[in-house]
């Protein structure tokens, strides 16, 4: 059953029976699936200084959006990042998959490393609050790491990139 | 405005002026704080098999759960440890703390490393279908980055564990 019926998100209530025999009454937040990139323009990532209106703060992010009906990730995921951040990404790779929190919603991820990248120009919507920021990949792995960056997806792909940028260096 | 009033998360809307000046309708999914944690034993990654109604689907994943109202987050981490898995830890150490998804909603993750743990016994939920599973690190650690563990803290989380051991492993 439909409870609310939002912009960003709606929710869903079902009586469901529990693989352990007993009734539960799931509550889900359904989302659109979301793509999230890890931008590399000479060996600095392209970041966000965003704001967040529901939790009221400026975040360190990567570029993210939500991927529309019939979208493929990696399509959603270039279209973002040109929109957000102003590159076109000739080489969009797919690194994992992953849920936000799947106790409570169905949000789904494709997270993506974007590199071979040319400025075109940003395109931010009217709710968007953002400043773009390059940083090294160094400083921005240490970033999330320390606990500087607060967005999970954005903590994963960094340190997933550092992890596969290390298992390269170390094949012969 | 409260929109939904539910038993795992509530929604409200908001009206409010961004920074930029626009003028928004913020919706919000409202989530108690939740632990995570990850249980080390005799170089084994204490973790569950767990069916996720929300999704329909069995998951790997990390022992975890709601942070009760005054509670702190490190004796959540203790509570949700016992009941989920049946082992008391001596030691826990946070490691970071993160927002599921700060677009839709202001669930705050507290990740959590533990050790020296003494089995005292699972206290399962009636909603709850939990199989453990103990598994060793480097296997673990494979699982998160190969794609085969889809929680995006339980990924988090076994990755920053491995680079943190790594360091501890590289300095004289």
């Amino acid at each position: 059953m439909k409870v609310f019926s939002g912009r960003r998100f709606d929710v869903e209530t079902n009586k469901i029976i529990l693989p352990n025999g007993n009734e539960m009454n799931v509550e889900k937040a359904h989302s659109a699936e979301v793509a999230v990139i890890l931008p590399i323009l000479s060996g600095q990532v392209i970041m966000l200084r965003q704001f967040r209106p529901v939790i009221g703060k400026w975040m360190y992010e990567l570029p993210a959006g939500l991927i529309d009906a019939g979208e493929k990730p990696v399509d959603a995921a270039k279209r973002e990042l040109r929109e957000e951040t102003g590159f076109l990404a000739a080489k969009m790779h797919r690194i994992i998959d992953v849920f936000s929190s799947p106790g409570f919603s169905d949000e789904h991820v494709y997270i993506f490393f974007a590199s071979d990248l040319k400025e075109v120009g940003q395109e931010l919507e009217p709710s968007e609050n953002i400043k773009l920021l390059k940083i090294p990949i160094d400083k921005a792995i240490d970033m999330a790491k320390s606990g500087k960056i607060k967005n999970v997806h954005s903590v994963a792909a960094l340190i997933l990139f550092d992890k596969q940028r290390k298992n390269r260096a170390a094949k012969p």
